[in-house]
């Protein structure tokens, strides 16, 4: 015997979730049967609430409730400062260390031709629009992968040709709290490249 | 700043599901804001249609589409053998093996007093009534765990009672394709206890 065909169906809707394999989908599929109705509409609602009302900000292209977004209109934020990532967790990551106050960009992925991929997919012309409004700096925060690698170069080539623009990129090295001894060989290599003298 | 209130809630409601924490939730959250809307409200129709159509078969208890399901209507099964499991996906892995002919009974669970679970939660009456009807063999397909071997000796105890019952229970043991080296001291044990004569 094999599942009822409507257990199956379910199954298979929910092993197209990402990170999600046939154990997990079956678990999940056992859990859905189980919980109220009232639940599994309330996940149904919130998720078209969520395809409904949020926007991308049409500055920095950062996912939000309202337009220009919080950031954007936040008049606190140091305004010749740009942070430049890939996508909106990432931005999110960099707000939960509450430790950069100026705005961001939000490129919406990386240059990636294995996916198809190119210059022309992300928001780079609007970056340059913003930069000519007068920025200062500009710090590159891609990811430590080979697609952030290739974004971060060309970004940089596109980037040198403004005066006074500095441009910079986050350090990559051994992660706090690591061990020397436990690390990969190319965090090394990155940590050891990356390395700063010391002032006393 | 923090996440849009409405894709807050998205995670929030994703974060209830089974084995999903905050990365795997916010992961499944992106996914389905960028997915179009015909295939999250296909996962909603799914649910809600497997949430309608799916019965317990008033015989074994099993998850199917009609009642009697349709390993307890195949004539051709053995009425004599009957295998107790916890669960309907631990019938579906005993279904997968294409080994076994006989009948099942569903419990709902298995006795666990640490979650209030207790004989009269699980379905022992329905076994014991059905047992009446001329069983030979009852097989316990209980999982190796402390509820499991709890489950074993309750339902050993009733079932002796019965004349000309031959009750066994499922080996446990190496798993097939693993090492006596890494095998963790309970299953060597189990697997010691286990043990059978081998006929040459």
């Amino acid at each position: 015997m094999e599942y009822a065909s409507s257990f199956k169906k379910l199954i298979e809707e929910l092993k197209k979730l990402p990170g999600i394999g046939p154990k997990s989908a079956q678990r999940m599929a056992f859990y859905f049967l189980e919980a109220p109705k009232s639940q599994t509409d309330l996940l149904a609602e919130v998720i078209n609430q969520a395809k409904d009302s949020l926007k991308n900000c049409s500055n920095c292209f950062n996912m939000a409730d309202n337009d220009p977004c919080e950031i954007c209109s936040d008049q606190s934020r140091d305004k010749s400062l740009f942070c430049v990532v890939e996508e909106p967790k990432d931005l999110m990551a960099i707000e939960r260390t509450k430790g950069f106050f100026g705005l961001y960009h939000v490129l919406g992925g990386a240059i990636s031709p294995i996916d198809g991929l190119g210059p022309s997919d992300l928001k780079i012309k609007e970056l340059l629009k913003r930069i000519d409004a007068g920025v200062k700096e500009v710090v590159l925060a891609m990811n430590p992968t080979a697609q952030g690698e290739a974004t971060v170069l060309y970004l940089t080539k596109l980037l040198t040709k403004y005066d006074n623009l500095k441009i910079t990129r986050i350090a990559y090295g051994l992660p706090i709290g690591s061990d020397l001894d436990y690390a990969d060989e190319a965090t090394l290599v990155k940590s050891f490249e990356g390395r700063r003298e010391v002032n006393v």
